[in-house]
C-alpha cells in the first residue's frame, strides 16, 4: 500500500528538497540572516505540500508550525532547520554547505542531523497525502531553528501555543541505523545544561617573561577540570547524581537487555580507542550511555592557539561544557550543585555564561506511538528494532512529552557511521528510502491502533 | 658633543624609518613575502646611510649584516626585524600595523620590540658617522628575522660567519625605562624552549553524547598541566631547576641587592593582580624573574573555542609551553627531563613539536662595553641605570656571549607599559630621543675605554 512511489519520490526530495536545505548555512551558534532564511525555506516546502503554515517566534529564530488533514488522529512531528558548526572545515571532504553524493552516501551539514529527516517526512506526507481523509489523520510539524544551541526560546513558543500543538503522539526529530541493519528508535533524551566558564588572571595578556610571577590562569583552569571528573570519568560534583527518576531507571535496565553492546564497540574501534571510559564494558557502558548524567569539555581555549609560537601569559582561560541529565534531574539543580562546589574548592571567581540549560524527557514503551513505530520498523527494515529508553543525546523533548503531555517516538534516516555534528557528515541512501518507508507506516500503524 | 642634532633626527626617524618598519606586518609565526619585504627595508635603510651591505641565510628569513667605519675597536649591534602576532586584534585601539602618534606615545606593533629600537640605532649612526674616524670605530648591524619564533636558524648564519661578526662588545637589541626613571640594562638573556603538545583521543571529534564512554583528552591534559607545575609555582619536573652556573648565580644575587622591587609591584598593581605567584614578595620575586628558569602556557586549546556552543568529544587538546632557561642549563637535557617526567607519569602518547631550542647567555658587569653603556645612561637619563644580571625575557644572545665570545650589553627605547608582545604595544616619544642619545654615549664611551 502506497509503497511503490516512494523510491521516486526519495529521490525527487533528495535532489529538490535536501540539496536546497543544506545549501543555506542555518548554524544557530553563528546567527545571521541564513537562520530567517532556512525558515523561509521550510515554511515554502511545507506550503506547496498543501499545509496551513504559521511562523512563530519566542524571540529567537522563526518556528515553523505546519498543519495538513483534518483527522481526529493528531501526530506532531517536530524537527530543527539548524545545523552545528563545520568546523574543523579542513577536515571535509566537499564542501559542507553543498549536497553531494558519493558511492551510495548523501554528504553535507546536517543530512543526518536534521535537514535529512525533514526532507524524508517530506517525501513521507507527500505519498501519504491521498489518503489522509481515509486514514481520519491530522499531522502537525513543528520545526524550529535553534536545536544546536540548545533551544533556548522554544519552551516560550511551546507555552504559547498549547493549544495548536495538542496531539495524542509525536515523532521526535532523529534516529538512526545500527550495524546489524536495526532501526534504533529512542524513547527519550537527555537534557542539557551548556556554559561557558572563564577565570582570568592579569587584565591583559603579559609577555611571559613575567610567568614567574604574574598568575596564569590556565595551572588553575586545570585543577578545576582535574577536580570535576577522576580518571575513570565519574563526576565529582557532589549531588551530580541524584534525582534520577526510579520508574525511568527500573523500565531502563530491562530494555538495555535487549541492547547489543556491538555497535558501540565497533564504533569505538573505528575511532582508535582501545577501551571505553574508564575501562567499563557491555552493560555497564550501556548504562553510563543511556540511564546516567553526563559532564563533558566540548572546547577549552586559552592565549595563543594559532600556528607557530607567541610568548604569553594569557589572560583568560575558559571552557565550554556540555551537562547532559536524566529524567528526575533538574537543571537549576544540578547547575547549583556544580557552581556551589567549584566555589568551595577555591574558584569564587569564576565567570559563568550559560547558553542552554533544559531538563530530559521520555516515553514509556507501551505507548501507541512508540508500538506503531516498532511496527513500522519491523516492515520497513525486515527487522526488529532496537529500542532504546533514551538516546545518548540530548534534545528538548520535555516540553513535547513533560509539558505538552504527548507520549514521542525517535526515528530517522542516519546510520551508525553519519558523523553527527562532526565533519563528513553523511547518511546512506538506502537508509533515506528506508526512513520514508518507516514513516508512513507508522502513521499508518498509529491510525490504526488509536481510535 | 654631537647631542645638538638628536631630537631632529630622532623625529626624523620616527616618521621615515619607524613608520615604514611598523607598516610591513613581519610576523615570523606567520611567514610569509612580508619577511623578505621586511629584510629588504632594513637593508636598504642601512644603505643609505653608507653601510656596506649582505643578506645572509641559514635557510630561514633572511638575516641582514651591515658594516661601517675601519676604525680598530669593533662593536656589534644585534636587532630584528620580526614581531609576535597582533591577536587579539579587537583589544588594539588602532591598527597594529599602522604607527599612530597619541599623547606623546607611538602605538604599533614592534614600536617596542623591536623596531623601535632599529630605527633609534640607525638614528645614533646617522648623528654619529661624521665622526666614525676619529673614534677608530667600525660599527657591524646583525638584522634578523626570526627572534619571536625562536631564531631557529640564526645559530647556523653566526656559525657560517664567524670571522665577520667578530667585536670586541656588543649592545643587545632591548631594554626599557623603568616607573622612576632609571634605564634597565639587562646583561643576560634567557635560554628558551618552545614546545607545542598535544594528547589525542578519537582520531575525529565525536558527538558529546558519546562523551560517557568515548575518552576526551582534555581531562588527561589537565591532569599534565596539574602534574607540571604546583600551585605555588613549582615547577615539579624533577631536575628542572638544576645545572644553573654557580658564578652567575652569585653575581647575580648580589646585583639583585640594588634592584628595585617596586616597578614589578606596580606593573601587578596596573594589571589588577593582588599577589604575585606563589605569593612570594620582594627579592624572593625578582629571584624568580631574574635569576631562575620557568615553564609557562602560552596557548591552550581542544575542541569546539568559537562563538556559541557545539557539543563534541575533541579529538585532540594541545598546549603551547614556553621553557625559560639561566646559565649553565642545557636545552636538551631539560627538554629530555621534561619528557621523561611525562612519560613516565602517563603520558607515553603525547605528541611534541619543538619550535625553538636554545641556550642563555650573559656578560658580566665589568666589562668595558657595560661600563660604557651604564656611563651613558647616567648621562642619557640623569639618573644611574638598573642593571640586571638577566632579563625576564629570552634571546639568542647565547650565540654572540658563548660562541662568538662577545660581550654584550642591552638598551633600548622601550619603558615599563611599554605592552610588549600584547595589544596597543607602544613607546614614549621622549624614551626614543634619549634611546639614540644613550647609544651615541654608549658608541663614544666605549671608544674612549677600549685600546
Amino acid at each position: 500500500m502506497f509503497l511503490g512511489e516512494v523510491e521516486r519520490i526519495a529521490g525527487k526530495n533528495i535532489s529538490d528538497v535536501l540539496a536546497k536545505l543544506v545549501e543555506i548555512p542555518t548554524v544557530s551558534a553563528w546567527g545571521g540572516s541564513e537562520m530567517v532564511e532556512g525558515a523561509n525555506l521550510v515554511s515554502s516546502l511545507l506550503k506547496s505540500l498543501g499545509f496551513r503554515v504559521e511562523v512563530k517566534s519566542g524571540g529567537g529564530n522563526p518556528v515553523v508550525f505546519g498543519e495538513i488533514g483534518d483527522g481526529s488522529k493528531t501526530v506532531l512531528i517536530y524537527n530543527h532547520y539548524d545545523v552545528q558548526p563545520p568546523d574543523p572545515m579542513e577536515l571535509w571532504d566537499s564542501d559542507p554547505f553543498e549536497m553531494v553524493i558519493r558511492d551510495g552516501r548523501i554528504y553535507g551539514r546536517g543530512v543526518a542531523d536534521n535537514k535529512g529527516n525533514i526532507a524524508a517526512r517530506l517525501a513521507a506526507l507527500e505519498i501519504l497525502l491521498p489518503h489522509i481523509d481515509e486514514l481520519d489523520l491530522k499531522v502537525k510539524f513543528i520545526i524550529e531553528g535553534e536545536e544546536e544551541v540548545g533551544s533556548p526560546t522554544l519552551a516560550r513558543v511551546v507555552e504559547d501555543n498549547r493549544e495548536w500543538l495538542r496531539a495524542s503522539g509525536g515523532i521526535w526529530e532523529t534516529g538512526y541505523v545500527k550495524r546489524d541493519g536495526r532501526l534504533s528508535i529512542s524513547l527519550g533524551f537527555k537534557g542539557m545544561i551548556y556554559f561557558e566558564a572563564s577565570l582570568r588572571g592579569a587584565n591583559r595578556d603579559v609577555h611571559s617573561g613575567y610567568s614567574p610571577i604574574i598568575p596564569n590562569p590556565v595551572w588553575r583552569i586545570a585543577r578545576m577540570l582535574t577536580l570535576l571528573k577522576d580518571e575513570n570519568g565519574n563526576v565529582l560534583v557532589p549531588g551530580f547524581y541524584d534525582g534520577i527518576d526510579r520508574e525511568f531507571l527500573e523500565t531502563g535496565e530491562i530494555m538495555l537487555r535487549e541492547v547489543d553492546i556491538g555497535d558501540l564497540e565497533a564504533m569505538a574501534s573505528a575511532l582508535g580507542i582501545k577501551e571505553f571510559v574508564g575501562g567499563v564494558r557491555g552493560v555497564e557502558a550501556l548504562r553510563r550511555l543511556y540511564l546516567m548524567p553526563s559532564l563533558n569539555v566540548s572546547g577549552l581555549y586559552s592565549g595563543y592557539t594559532g600556528k607557530g609560537s607567541k610568548t604569553i601569559v594569557p589572560s583568560t582561560a575558559s571552557i565550554k561544557i556540555d551537562v547532559r541529565l536524566v529524567p528526575g534531574q533538574k537543571p537549576d539543580v544540578i547547575m547549583g550543585s556544580i557552581l556551589e562546589y567549584l566555589k568551595s574548592r577555591g574558584f569564587q571567581d569564576i565567570e559563568v555564561k550559560i547558553e542552554s540549560m533544559y531538563p530530559s524527557g521520555y516515553t514509556k514503551p507501551g505507548e501507541p506511538i512508540v508500538k506503531a513505530s516498532i511496527g513500522a520498523a519491523l516492515e520497513a527494515y525486515g527487522v526488529k528494532p532496537e529500542v532504546l529508553p533514551m538516546a545518548a543525546g540530548s534534545g528538548p523533548i520535555y516540553l513535547f512529552t513533560n509539558i505538552l503531555g504527548i507520549p514521542m517516538t525517535g526515528a530517522g534516516v542516519g546510520y551508525y557511521d553519519s558523523r553527527v555534528h562532526a565533519p563528513n557528515e553523511n547518511i546512506r541512501l538506502e537508509d533515506f528510502i528506508r526512513g520514508v518507508k518507516h514513516i508512513i507506516l507508522t502513521l499508518i500503524n498509529f491510525a490504526a491502533i488509536t481510535r
